[in-house]
């Protein structure tokens, strides 16, 4: 009954010349850090619907995340964007972005808090239902989704786009308890062969159910509309932007069902 | 307007109580040899449709295909099992399938000739619109269907289901016209990861637009609801089954756009 209604509620939101998208920017904390989150949900809807939280990439929560929040709430879910990085942290240049995103990378245990936070901060909305959440990222943010993941937080999904997909401790994928899907640019220069099996052989040794998607012609940043190429291997490619987005569709499909 | 009509056509066909499958044996020649083939279509329908060519597991055309092709019906399309061994040539043991198969696959050039005296009988059809034909394969037809790609068939896409995906002549990638999607089992030991290297790499050289999706957990066979594992490494896997058909189905809504 609840699967009809959610397709229902996703006809009927699809169909939405006249869906009024809310969107507003959070602040929440984390152990005293104040992170600066973007809601959005469309609120032609009520009742609880899908939660689903957006992990951003290395440069921080930007307008491309904002976009992805408010293009899942035309879907008819509650999108928040989580801010790993703390209110105002917004890497300009490559090398910031690296920096920043590097300590992350190399605390592991920081970047579970923060992204828990965000999780957290999601589910205490009046409009998700808590037992459909879901959370996808973005380079940087493929990698803390697979973080949480890891953590053993409690949803049913994530979806890693182009995220980097090692991990220092292999061990912790016997935590994961829900979906994964990657979705990954076969032509990917910064993801090397050995973190890809690597990363198959974590899942199928903690027995998670899991799928990697490959797509041909697609470098890193596949999804990224603002990426020109300026950073060599990593490039905008609207075909596989639009199948990894029909996929995610699809793999929400199943597990909000 | 094509794009609503097959929407519209997929719509009724798959609200379908009412749909009448109609099935037949068909026989047809290739080079003095009589194949027997296998039509389904749905004739409620009317008007010309697109046709999707069905090849078989190692054992020949069987009921499994059979039942796929009707499925395919059901969905809206002019479905063709192929018969690429010849009338009556089933193998009934896996020893029996390994020594006829074994022989289409060194010999590349018949498999082609066979696989694609079945894609000419489909497009015979006068229910099929052929601008809108696609192949799928099953295990050796998923290695026939990447053959049917090579030998640089006019079609609008091929997907094999858990296919062996190597190649003796990977420059031949380069008369792929169609789109590529390979649905395989991330599990599967009779795939070795240096063959799925050597696909991407002849994928890749000859600008193939491709995707290959691996489905964890599952082997060999994974779409196969008789394989027990009676034959180690082979065995029915319902997650991955259900999810490579959608898997499909996507690909299809696409590429008979």
């Amino acid at each position: 009954m609840k699967k009809l209604l959610y397709a229902l509620m996703l006809m009927i939101a699809s169909s939405a010349a006249r869906a009024a998208i809310h969107t507003e920017t959070v602040d929440y904390q984390q152990a005293g850090t104040t992170l600066e989150g973007y809601l959005a949900y469309d609120d032609a809807l009520t009742g609880k619907r899908p939660g689903v939280l957006v992990v951003h990439q290395w440069k921080g929560l930007g307008d491309y995340e904002k976009k992805r929040a408010e293009m899942l709430a035309q879907l008819g879910y509650v999108a928040f964007c989580a801010d790993i990085y703390g209110k105002g942290v917004r890497p300009a240049t490559f090398a910031e972005a690296g920096a920043v995103s590097g300590k992350y990378k190399s605390d592991r245990a920081l970047l579970r808090l923060r992204v828990n936070a965000g999780l957290d901060t999601l589910k205490k909305n009046e409009r998700v239902d808590i037992s459909h959440v879901a959370a996808i990222g973005y380079c940087f943010g493929g990698t803390t989704v697979l973080e949480l993941a890891r953590s053993g937080a409690d949803l049913a999904g994530v979806v890693s786009f182009h995220g980097g997909l090692d991990s220092p401790a292999p061990a912790d994928g016997k935590n994961i308890k829900c979906k994964v899907l990657c979705c990954h640019g076969a032509d990917d220069p910064f993801e090397k062969p050995a973190d890809l099996a690597a990363f198959q052989s974590e899942m199928r040794n903690a027995g998670v159910d899991w799928r990697l998607y490959e797509y041909g012609g697609a470098v890193h940043a596949f999804t990224d509309w603002t990426a020109t190429g300026s950073l060599s291997g990593a490039k905008y490619n609207e075909r596989a932007d639009h199948r990894s987005w029909a996929d995610m569709k699809q793999f929400f499909a199943e597990i909000f069902n």
